[in-house]
């Protein structure tokens, strides 16, 4: 299994604090060593970080915890391998372009190998992982349910969740995705949630000595929503998603919540 | 205008040396302070930074520098910004996936305004930059030509090398692009390359005072082969292509050049 990380902001945020925490579970406090990315947008801009190495050893994820990129979506991965080998190309996130927007997915869970029969249309794997897979598959059918922007995300939001539905039919289908904007998030067994903003409070990691004080980092108006498979922090109450249930978030607010 | 460089290589090596030259170029010893970014290839998969500040600052830069990352081809590009605003969805290099593969791309030089007219099938620019469009409809070109890959790449070759005829017909198009196994390198006005191979000896940097002996980090079967905008050594001699040349490296070595 893997653990994922999420963010959805208001203002240019960085994740810092979060990272630092999630990092340890890639081979110190958790058992998620092999290899690790995360994904940071800066307005329809992508920057990544892929490294097939442990996070917790990692020199890029040490860069990544000390050097504030400011971002107003992420999607970050630490995995421990099952299907596919430890290798760059089996490495979270995987991104693709869909409409002029380059969409980033990032999956927890394991899926049955009949996956690997859905059809493919525009998109195929570049790696030999269930989870890539299945991202070209869902982006493939995005792209043929809608060849072009919908103005209005209502319908697109619950065509993907009819298809993580599918998907989770094959098995273990926690993901996150986003399409540089809207981050959605579709839980299959565990995905928790909070939402900081004003009066901003201290957070402690769960994972490793460290303290933050929002109030010192923030102004009045940001809202900034995290979400992680489990609680990053161990003194804050995260919402925890439902089996089936999925999150759309866009500019750190909950936009869609569907059971 | 903007600085290009590439390696292909038979073993999984570094661009530390050659890096550290580029650098000094984004802001030191050339004005191309606008952004720069960095692919490489391990095996299949992709692994690239972007920044859209001056690389001789750059935090992530200096990580590149000092922090060795093996490949068997890389493309880098440090940018002076014209068409299109300095942001990081501007950034070159640009990535897609054709046929299961990440091909990337970077541009030196600029496309007359006609180029926007060109018509795109399977891609979209994700920024405004005349190169990115430039990029988008030659990958979607290439695809619709061959929409499987095919198993000799000797047709391939000569189909890009056609299409960025065309390309150079709208302005200054010196081009880098893999598919992460092939580095195929066209040139409008500059680009210069080196195999380096045993006996290996010493290089210096043109751009800032680093020696090194290539000796002491290769093995005798090691070939390594360097292409960029300027040379960036100052004791060896580089090989310049012509103008409406293309070459095409893999493992190293030069495997198609067609004027």
């Amino acid at each position: 299994m893997c653990e994922l990380m999420g963010m959805s902001a208001n203002v240019p945020t960085d994740v810092c604090f979060s990272f630092t925490g999630l990092m340890q579970r890639g081979g110190r406090t958790g058992p998620h060593k092999d290899g690790w990315g995360i994904a940071f947008y800066e307005g329809r801009g992508l920057s990544s970080f892929h490294d097939p190495n442990p996070s917790v050893n990692s020199k890029i994820a040490q860069l990544v915890k000390d050097y504030p990129i400011k971002s107003h979506v992420v999607i970050s991965h630490i995995r421990q391998a099952n299907v596919g080998d430890i290798c760059l190309e089996n490495t979270h996130p995987f991104s693709r372009e869909l409409w002029g927007q380059m969409w980033t997915y990032a999956h927890n869970g394991q899926l049955d190998q009949s996956v690997f029969e859905l059809p493919l249309t525009h998109y195929r794997p570049i790696g030999t992982t269930d989870s890539e897979y299945a991202f070209c598959w869902l982006l493939g059918e995005i792209r043929e349910a809608f060849p072009e922007r919908p103005d209005s995300y209502d319908e697109l939001i619950g065509f993907v969740k009819t298809r993580s539905d599918q998907l989770r039919e094959l098995g273990v289908f926690n993901m996150l995705l986003t399409d540089s904007c809207y981050l959605m998030a579709y839980c299959s067994t565990k995905l928790h949630w909070i939402t900081r903003k004003a009066p901003f409070g201290q957070a402690s990691l769960s994972d490793v000595e460290v303290v933050v004080d929002f109030c010192e980092k923030t102004t009045p108006t940001d809202v900034v929503t995290m979400i992680a498979t489990a609680p990053l922090t161990d003194n804050e109450v995260w919402n925890k998603l439902e089996i089936g249930e999925m999150i759309v978030f866009r500019n750190g607010l909950v936009i869609s919540q569907q059971r």
